[in-house]
């Protein structure tokens, strides 16, 4: 019979059990791992789900990620904190990080963190639901891997640098934005590299800097990393005309958010001996500006006036951020979470060398 | 003798006459006003400069801005504040705002600011810097006049609403993005309705919600405010493919931290009875993180490495975000700062109406 659903808290426990039992991640890093991964395909982020299970065996295997490590603060004030991942796993990492800006903001109105030597921790936006669900607005942003190129470079040395801001407006979803800062994700030039092999203006540029839409060309330099030359844009392009400068400017700040504020290592330095992936997270009370149920009603009212707005010729909707992803979540509780045939296979294929049974849903 | 650059003081204490003489505006007032256009113009950016006299007296003369009105602080904790405008013109109130920020920022280790029922506060840069030559990072945020369309909608509701962060790196130029989170401003679409009447793809969609490159048509329906629908896209266009439901998002982002936060108005109900614009700020101490020194020499090593790499072909020259503003600043402080001729004779023109003799360099 053809896999194509499973439910939430079947993957969820496959997936811990592959993590400890294939991978030697400890139980709780397992836990908290498993489920980002399994967050992100039931919000329809196959890039961010389960499938990452090889980038994290490669890692674990070329010992940039430490499973055993256990990361730790170092430096904290009454509003901050600095956490030295050690090189443990991206998950376990953020979540200590996370669980303690929510106690610091829950208790000093707000808490900032800045994370070093961490590996991925997922997609962002579970980190900063995790502060909007306490009422708190959450901000996550990470550096990533070499992806990216300042406008008017050509050398690959910033990420696709997400960031992420969830603002409460007193139901779900959140007001959630998480965008990488580059034009698309990586895997969207790979989808286009598969099937018809070329990409938009404004995705990417070759080896000498210059716009292409050759994306086979692209995908290739990124996967295996072939020359430090050539490599995704960042929102707006290639040129200042549509504001690829703007784009570039959100890459940076990310970056020194992240690894400059944590003392880390900078994109450009990530995925050497370790991972050095670094994070940056805030969490802020509400009721610093007054009450937080009256601002939370105002914010939702900005919303559905946006929301409700006339639409363009030809769109029936105009999204707001976060509903997408809540939605299909919804869907996927109801339904199973769908993976792809791909997906499935790649799961089997780890459970073999990590001598598990295979998934059945 | 025709008049091109004029000195930085000149050209200060004219328009601080000219508002206080012409305008009514109080002696503070009228200083940090003039002060922050002629900033504006010293670095370079004439559609915040000295111009902009315009709009000021359009303003108070239909009421919208009160310049014999003060900003005072409705709600305050030990890292928070938020500002009542009482329809103040934007610079004295974003003045106070960002002093106090500032104060309670060294006293505590941050402050976030929600301003509302503010006026236009210029350049956002002016004030995040003021923030960052403290060794603060600064944060200056703000909603504007409708210009912006929704992602999928064409309604105008949303404003320029410009991001602006300044990390200090321990010498100038300060790490400085400063920018709308729409394509381009608006005065981008004026110049290309002047010169050709076409723009590019990507900058504006038509009443109906779609690409437009009808600079002329665009620029009439936001100047003349003509109709609710058709105006400026967010950073990535109006569709998905370039990011358009990213730049959208920052857009978003903005209102709901500026008129969210304040419980102020959101920029589709701006300039109606009075200004009602909106703003955003936040001070953070290095020392949050860590040493501060070496924090800035480690965020500066960042920004020096993506600045040294390899150029793209026919370019020479990476740029970080605020140096093209400070290079262009300390010229004009040694040559004098140039005006356009119509600005020359935009002065002239209110120089009259106030019975102030003529601007002579």
């Amino acid at each position: 019979m053809e896999r194509t659903t499973i439910s939430y808290d079947k993957l969820y426990g496959y997936m811990a059990n592959m993590l400890e039992k294939g991978m030697k991640y400890p139980h709780a890093s397992a836990e908290i791992t498993a489920k980002v991964l399994v967050e992100a395909d039931a919000r329809g982020h196959a890039s961010h789900g389960v499938a990452r299970i090889k980038m994290y065996f490669d890692e674990v295997n070329d010992r940039q990620n430490h499973p055993e490590a256990l990361a730790e603060i170092v430096h904290e004030t009454p509003i901050s904190l600095v956490v030295e991942g050690n090189s443990a796993p991206g998950f376990p990492t953020s979540k200590l990080a996370v669980d303690k800006t929510i106690e610091k903001a829950e208790a000093m109105g707000t808490c900032m963190t800045a994370v070093r030597n961490s590996c991925h921790f997922g997609m962002a936006g579970y980190w900063a639901e995790q502060m909007a669900d306490r009422g708190l607005i959450g901000w996550a942003f990470t550096n990533t891997l070499r992806a990216g190129i300042p406008l008017f470079g050509r050398e690959r040395l910033l990420g696709t640098n997400p960031i992420c801001v969830a603002i409460p407006v007193g139901r779900k979803p959140h007001f959630m934005l998480d965008m990488a800062t580059t034009t698309v994700a990586l895997g969207k030039i790979e989808v286009a590299a598969r099937r018809s092999g070329v990409m938009p203006v404004g995705w990417a540029v070759d080896e000498n800097g210059k716009d292409t839409t050759d994306a086979v060309e692209v995908a290739e330099i990124n996967r295996f990393d072939r020359s430090p030359y050539g490599g995704q844009l960042y929102l707006g392009g290639a040129t200042e005309t549509l504001g690829g400068h703007k784009g570039y400017g959100l890459g940076m700040l990310v970056e020194l958010l992240t690894a400059g504020l944590s003392m880390g290592t900078a994109t450009y330095e990530t995925y050497r001996e370790t991972c050095g992936i670094c994070h940056y997270f805030q969490a802020t009370r509400m009721d610093l500006f007054g009450d937080p149920k009256q601002i939370r009603e105002h914010v939702a009212g900005i919303v559905d006036r946006i929301k409700n707005s006339p639409k363009a010729e030809g769109q029936e909707r105009i999204y707001i951020h976060g509903e997408k992803e809540f939605e299909r979540r919804e869907k996927s509780m109801k339904e199973g979470i769908w993976l792809d045939p791909a997906t499935w296979l790649r799961l089997d294929d780890y459970a073999d060398r990590f001598g598990i049974e295979h998934i059945v849903p």
